[in-house]
């Protein structure tokens, strides 16, 4: 299976390149209690040794979709799709989504999706802890030469 | 100017569109410090309501790069690129960027980018309180009915 390319690593950074996103069924990962392989996802945050928040890619294949909802304890998500067109369930709300669909979820929404498309559905997952975030953002930024 | 359009809103969530990642110059953003129009650009987070991370969406003209670099105080940035190329440096390290690079820069890194391409250079970036996720990622979430 293809593997994160580590294009750049310092003192301040790390980088990796995953590829076009149309390829990411190539990736795989190895579920920690399943210890099984799961095609199309790739969870960059222990790769890139994030502390802020974690990153995955996922990629959910034609019609398929996620056989039960889920919660967090501690984490927000945000999902961003990026390809293919699919449904979003938080609680009792169903919506659609497609490229540029950007959603926040609480730790106690119960979420779920799937694929209604031909095509795979491809999205990124972001976990960082609720009410983690001090201050506004801009703010946190500045200068330097 | 084009606006994040809302597409489902709750209790526990929030969801928006932006459309099409490569119409994202439509979008624009009113920058509270230099009160001046920002084509390109998209600050999610405000919008969403996120608590964890900020999310921005965000496009460099073909050519153009940041005339300068930028360090954080608390904030760990995770940039991720959807389309174009270009290049990113962070300290003295310079390295190419194209669809699927992902990188991670601590606060102190001294980081700025460029778009080396007549194409545009679209890009996440997200920020996220370093040091501020607990625990394993995949320990945070557990499926409910």
């Amino acid at each position: 299976m293809k593997k994160a390319k580590i294009i750049s690593h310092g003192e301040n950074h790390s980088a990796i390149n995953l590829g076009q996103f149309d390829s990411l069924m190539e990736h795989s990962y190895l579920h920690p209690k399943l210890h099984k392989e799961i095609e199309g996802k790739v969870f960059a945050g222990e790769i890139l040794g994030t502390t802020g928040a974690e990153i995955s890619f996922q990629t959910l294949p034609p019609y398929e979709d996620i056989s039960f909802k889920h919660q967090h304890h501690n984490n927000e998500e945000i999902y961003i799709f990026l390809k293919g067109s699919g449904q979003f369930q938080v609680d009792n709300d169903l919506f659609d989504v497609s490229e540029g669909s950007v959603i926040r979820v609480s730790p106690s929404g119960k979420r779920t999706y799937r694929n209604t498309s031909d095509k795979p559905l491809i999205f990124i997952c972001i976990q960082a802890k609720a009410n983690s975030l001090d201050g506004y953002f801009i703010e946190d930024g500045f200068r330097v030469i």
